[in-house]
């Protein structure tokens, strides 16, 4: 009896490093430019992680993407700027599509894309590159919006400090599709499936004076 | 005229050590066990950092909490178990909340919870407290699951490594609320507010055979 844990489904491409080579699940594994970049794209969130006197730091920070590279912004005078570009980081996106739920326990899994990349950021400086890339990361959280707020002055840019890492050294991993029992459990009585999860969006709360505003077309799941 | 972003809020407790002390928007801080075990019991994943020859790695995986630990699972011979439980980790739990819409670019945010914690790894090895903990955890996952599902065997126990952390050294950083635009922003014609945002559950896709059974009670959101 076959065990359907065992896959022989190859990676796509090939890892760009060794310590970017997946090995659990390799078959779930791909190393190839588009895959890496449709996940970093469908992504609010990623997770930095630095050393700091040999101690690790995992930081949730909001990131998107421009060409190679992923980008983030904090406050000029922080730990986390310091930190990021003076020695390498991990950076991971995660995005979780669903509980995969089988009829045995060990067989319960989650349904995922996630990128997991090394690189040391890089202090992007030039008040003009930076005003650009705020704006591309207003429109990537709402398509649209830099063209309508209140742009930030130079104070407010000089303030910001913009980094980026690129994608070169990437891999990526995903999960999909249903619950995998093993033969011999498929007649279990529970129920067994797959429940998709999504980051949604619910109903947008006007500030005073906005209700009568266009509402900002925020889509309806990121994801 | 003063700045809404100047809060005279204090943090909720006090750091248990010097490394949790939230230096960024300290007054978004909690150090009270309450706080930190609400956002831990709310989240399905975790983002675990540790080190190795200098390099940090960050990787996602599911979490959830018995008493004073934050526990995962993986397989045995993983090197994340190597590695998790022969270092200092940095765990972190991250919840979106919604999207922060100021009128100025700048004033842009995101409504969150997160908890970051410091420390080791125990490898929880008994057999009987290993099959406690995985029923805990798929009933953290979907209430009522452990008692339907096909239990795990003393093989697949084996096989499996259950790894917990306390919760003594952590910080929970929570924003929350509307945008905070200086007030000769007030008046720019663009709409401001806040846009929820949620990790919601959809339509439940059952394998072939399970129509019939009983969907299970998968909350309508993880939040
Ligand atoms: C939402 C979600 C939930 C998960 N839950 C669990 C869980 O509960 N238990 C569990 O064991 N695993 C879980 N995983 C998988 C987990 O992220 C790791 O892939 C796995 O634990 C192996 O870790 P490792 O360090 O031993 O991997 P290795 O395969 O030894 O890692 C080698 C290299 O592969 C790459 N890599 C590893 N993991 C990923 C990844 N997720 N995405 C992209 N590249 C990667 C990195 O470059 C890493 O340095 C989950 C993943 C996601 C996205
Ligand atoms: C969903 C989300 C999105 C975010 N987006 C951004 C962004 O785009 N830009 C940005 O600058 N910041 C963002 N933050 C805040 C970010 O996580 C950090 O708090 C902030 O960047 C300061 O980092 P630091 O290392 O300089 O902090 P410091 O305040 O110097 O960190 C000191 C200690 O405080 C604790 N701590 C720090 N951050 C957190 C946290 N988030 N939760 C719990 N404890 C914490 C840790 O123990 C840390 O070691 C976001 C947070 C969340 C949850
Ligand atoms: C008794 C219950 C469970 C046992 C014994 C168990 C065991 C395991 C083991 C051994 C692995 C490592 C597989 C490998 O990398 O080769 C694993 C991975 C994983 N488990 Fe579980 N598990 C259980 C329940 C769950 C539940 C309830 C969930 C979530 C709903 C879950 C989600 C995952 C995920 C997402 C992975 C990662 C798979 C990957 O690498 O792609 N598990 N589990
Ligand atoms: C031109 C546009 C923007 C500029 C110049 C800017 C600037 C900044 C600066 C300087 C900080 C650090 C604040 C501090 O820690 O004292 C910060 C934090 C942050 N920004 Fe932005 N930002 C912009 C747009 C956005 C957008 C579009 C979002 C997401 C929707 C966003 C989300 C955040 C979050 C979540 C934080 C963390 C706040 C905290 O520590 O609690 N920003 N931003």
């Amino acid at each position: 009896m076959s065990d359907p844990l065992e896959s022989s489904a190859a990676a796509t491409g090939t890892p760009p490093s060794a310590r970017t080579k997946v090995r659990r699940h390799p078959e779930r594994a791909a190393y190839d430019r588009a895959a890496v970049v449709a996940i970093v794209d469908a992504a609010l969130l990623c997770h930095v992680a630095f050393v700091l006197d040999g101690v690790p730091h995992c930081i949730p920070t909001a990131c998107w993407r421009e060409g190679d590279h992923l980008y983030i912004h904090s406050v000029r005078a922080s730990r986390l700027v310091a930190a990021l570009t003076g020695g390498t980081a991990c950076v991971t996106v995660s995005l979780v599509d669903g509980l995969v739920l089988a009829r045995s326990a060990l067989r319960h899994s989650m349904n995922y894309r996630s990128v997991v990349l090394y690189g040391t950021f890089e202090d992007v400086t030039d008040p003009a590159a930076k005003a650009a890339s705020m704006a591309t990361f207003l429109d990537h959280v709402v398509p649209g919006r830099a063209a309508l707020v209140r742009p930030p002055d130079a104070k407010e840019l000089a303030g910001t400090a913009l980094l980026r890492v690129s994608l070169a050294e990437a891999s990526a991993k995903v999960r999909s599709g249903p619950p995998k029992d093993l033969l011999g459990d498929l007649a279990w009585p529970v129920w067994a499936g797959v429940v998709p999860l999504a980051l949604e969006s619910g109903a947008p709360l006007p500030e005073p004076g906005c209700a009568a505003l266009p509402l900002p077309p925020v889509p309806a799941r990121y994801a």
